[in-house]
């Protein structure tokens, strides 16, 4: 077993082998199995079975794979490119309906496919080369930026708590709330990471934990539940999370359990930092009671990982796969552009404002 | 699988077949076995194996193993008779030596025999079956009252939450935590219980729901992360959790994440209640911080129940088997005798006057 992963990143185009790159996620954390997928097919699979998760990963991978699609298309004439790259383009597409980032960066390859009709085939691979890579790239400056930030809000040595994974694992490299602890670690810095293992699908035992033992970092897993009594102990510093959409007033949703480490860290008086990418910050959602909570099937709490079942026949399951954290539990909001704090709908429009100034 | 096991005491002496006869609670909840035990050794297993667990049931069961124990002695010289039993009584306290209520029942025992010296066999024997059943009704009669007490904290339909399983399976019957809920249930009454999974052992998914199940209420179970969500929703009117040792000043030791669940109740406004039996209130322990929390093995976070083990090799696991919920969270304790609220020593003072004022 490969000890440092961080050596190797998440999601990756192999040039040489002409191959969509990744760990695959399913094996972890007995086993690290890097694939190399150049079939569509294959890419699909590896997404639909989450060999390959975590919305800005999932992203890149989608780029990364109809450029590779588009790579098998033989056909030169524009129009007879198109239709193939569109098939393909869909296919990926429905691998996983629900991410917004799968969506987004297949429409941004298509884009440059519609924005070049009637150029030659060859060319077309090539500015989607172009753009895929672009894609992978905009994904590392965005962690690294958010991780710069987030850095500077601790110092060597502290004790961090996170929940579920928002990590390396989730993003080509850095992550998000572990972008902080990643980019000290470059820098020799270490830091005591606890990980809350999050049920039901243990992401964080999972994942998390051993990205941060992969890190070097002094690593330690604990129930959901003990996350209080690390507090009480006095050994968190700050609390860093990550999240799937941030509305207007700064209230954040995110992996299922968050709501109540803010709450947590509010009682014990240690600063709760939400990581959110400016593309996971929806100014169009007024605040979190208006983000819909999926509920998933009772059977990933009392089956999944289990022997056998672990609750009684005729018991009720509630399964709530996210939270919101409403924004007076959040010290503040970290982004690639800078760090938000109450009142958070002036500081988000200011971000964009900021956003919108760098990019032209 | 029998549905109802609410018509069947955790711990019981069959008078006909003199023996022990319990719920094998290492099956549950898949199946509903119930064990008649007559040798001293398929006890002694039986609370080693915790077939039978929680601090009350076990003191029962040894009252009753002990008094089986007795059965067998073919001596009829008090020194003989006393000498093997004396062995019989060390021999069942050495099963799981940290239980205290093991002891104090096997020492309460042994008592009957040492107050009554040259007493005739036969006379000892009966002696010691009326004490033994003393010791069970005594612990039907402090759940039932303390049932009563915290029945008059809710009313009917009420959304209530659990955390560990502080019920019937951990007495002889209604429980402590859930003695209100069973209790009200006996008269009618319905009760939406939500009941935490309780990691790392599950005692609140594998145990609490299928009391609540067979008890007919409408049970929801839950992920230990989720119950600040259900809180939010509304969802719950009280929470009531055990104790394994109350402080002085009304800190209160229980299952690793019951602080957590009284920090959430507080920041929604939800009234927190600890059921506790006069026999785990400690007045010689000023404050919670004297009590020293037992941690247990890695394994039980990583590994237990799964399939395989779910966090990487070289990780640290901080696995504390209870927590202490400071008096300041808790809105009541309840106690056989009475509610008790802040402030907590004189209260409990109080308490433990009327106990001796009804013992005469």
């Amino acid at each position: 077993m490969s000890k440092n992963i961080l050596s190797i990143d998440t999601v990756a185009l192999d040039e040489e082998k002409r191959a969509l790159k990744i760990i695959d996620q399913t094996k972890l954390p007995g086993t690290v199995e890097i694939l190399y997928l150049t079939k569509q097919e294959e890419i699909y699979e590896a997404i639909y079975l989450l060999r390959v998760r975590g919305a800005p990963a999932i992203g890149v991978a989608a780029a990364i794979g109809i450029y590779l699609a588009a790579l098998e298309i033989t056909d030169t004439a524009y129009d007879d490119f198109y239709a193939k790259f569109k098939k393909a383009k869909d296919y990926l597409d429905s691998s996983r309906p629900t991410a917004v980032n799968l969506s987004w960066a297949l429409k941004r390859m298509e884009k440059v496919v519609l924005d070049h009709r009637g150029a030659e085939s060859a060319v077309l691979k090539e500015l989607l080369h172009d753009e895929a890579v672009k894609i992978r790239d905009e994904d590392v400056w965005v962690c690294k930026s958010l991780g710069e930030y987030g850095l500077s809000l601790i110092k060597d040595g502290d004790g961090i708590l996170t929940h579920c994974n928002a990590g390396q694992l989730a993003t080509v490299k850095y992550g998000t709330a572990l972008a902080p602890v990643h980019l000290g670690g470059e820098r020799g810095m270490k830091f005591k990471v606890f990980c809350d293992e999050t049920r039901p699908l243990l992401q964080g035992a999972r994942l998390s934990s051993f990205e941060m033992v992969s890190a070097g970092m002094d690593t330690t897993v604990i129930c959901d539940n003990m996350a209080s009594q690390v507090m009480k102990n006095g050994w968190v510093k700050a609390c860093f999370v990550g999240c799937d959409r941030v509305a207007a007033n700064g209230d954040a949703a995110n992996k299922i359990g968050t709501c109540g480490v803010a709450i947590l860290a509010k009682h014990y008086g240690i600063p709760f930092y939400v990581c959110a990418p400016t593309s996971t910050i929806d100014m169009s959602v007024k605040e979190g009671k208006d983000i819909v909570i999926e509920e998933r099937k009772g059977e990933e709490v009392t089956e999944m990982w289990y022997r056998e079942r672990m609750a009684p026949q005729g018991v009720k399951v509630f399964n709530p796969a996210f939270d919101v954290t409403d924004h007076d539990l959040i010290d503040a909001i970290i982004t690639e552009y800078g760090i938000v704090r109450a009142p958070y709908t002036e500081g988000l429009i200011k971000i964009f404002e900021e956003k919108a100034k760098q990019n032209g």
